[in-house]
């Protein structure tokens, strides 16, 4: 089978990336394929140490470039321990956010420097890049309802127009990017969402010479 | 006054950067500059905690580019918590290791990617370069019979392979930055090895404006 078939999940909180990371691993199961599936910045020992650094020292003057270092060096070490290895083998890789969620949310939603942390991604990703990534794409207000299932504070109202920032940042990258990246309307139920990923997925399977026949 | 001066100090160990860097900083403050002086890779809350994870997971399966990124988030920090302010004060910066280190002992020494290595230095460093790099250089074997004063063992010898492989690392590192680097020939007696240093952070001070009239 040669390489195997890497899809990544991005969205903003409360788009509904937990529900479909599920069904999309059954999914890959059933057309035959083993399936890896990992979240950043954990998932490795290395990894784990690095989440911490990045936990305890959050606003005690860390520098917002150094950060990115740092989840940079997570990415490398998912990437070299797991992701690549897993490919090679010709497993599935599912990942819940990858490079695109640096840009998003570091880039487009806190204004970083986009320009650095494009290169920055390059050398943590290598060529590990995925073969399609799907955006869940739903308006700020109705993740955080979602979320909140509660009337929006003041700090939430905060967090509305950082989110949409966010969003906005996803759907550009989305334009960039149109042979690697795919929004779907998530705003709509899970099933019907659920069902356009499948077809997503399915359609894009068969192009590589997997899955059903 | 405007920027400060930034020189760092290069080379294996054994060949004497220590006791360069005090005579050093006695220098520059003779000149009239306040000085302060870096260590790679801690020197921050930050970068000391980065320390313990790059020490902690060593030989744990901790990936050479995760460890790359490591150390570039640790430098990122001290760049901008330390050295860019101190350089926008005006002060003299003395910096016991720094870019070089990186391409010299990961690059040459133990056959990482320079370009993938020299990007990541770009990105870690931004436009904090420093104005005068001195590279002391000894041969290997000087070196290691400077810290053991001691007939080598094999591992030793295997030492002195590497080292080697380090120390023409820093030499073709200059011949690529001739107007940044300047090696000086450290396998002389201190003394002479102090006056060279001096003449040349004197004259750099000289054409920069700084320094004694």
């Amino acid at each position: 089978m040669g390489r195997g078939f890497f899809v990544s999940l991005e969205g903003i909180d409360g788009a509904g990336k937990t529900t479909h990371m599920g069904s999309l691993r059954a999914l890959l199961q059933g057309e035959g394929l083993e399936v890896v599936a990992v979240r950043e910045p954990g998932g490795t020992r290395v990894s784990e140490r690095i989440r911490e650094v990045l936990l305890d020292s959050r606003n005690q003057g860390m520098s917002a470039r150094a950060e990115a270092f740092l989840y940079a060096a997570a990415r490398a070490q998912l990437v070299d321990e797991v992701i690549a290895p897993a490919l090679a083998r010709g497993c599935a890789v599912t990942a819940d956010r990858y490079l695109d969620s640096t840009l998003a949310y570091q880039g487009y939603g806190r204004g970083l420097d986009l320009v650095f942390l494009t290169q920055l991604n390059r050398l943590a990703a290598q060529n590990t890049l995925p073969d399609l990534t799907i955006v869940l794409d739903v308006p700020a207000e109705v993740a955080l309802a979602r979320r909140a299932e509660a009337s929006l504070d003041r700090l939430e109202q905060e967090g509305v127009v950082f989110l949409e920032r966010v969003r906005q940042g996803y759907l550009e990258l989305s334009r960039q990017n149109p042979q690697r990246m795919v929004v779907v309307d998530a705003a709509r139920c899970v099933e019907e969402v659920g069902r356009e990923i499948a077809a997503i997925v399915r359609a894009r399977l068969q192009v590589r010479g997997h899955g059903t026949h």
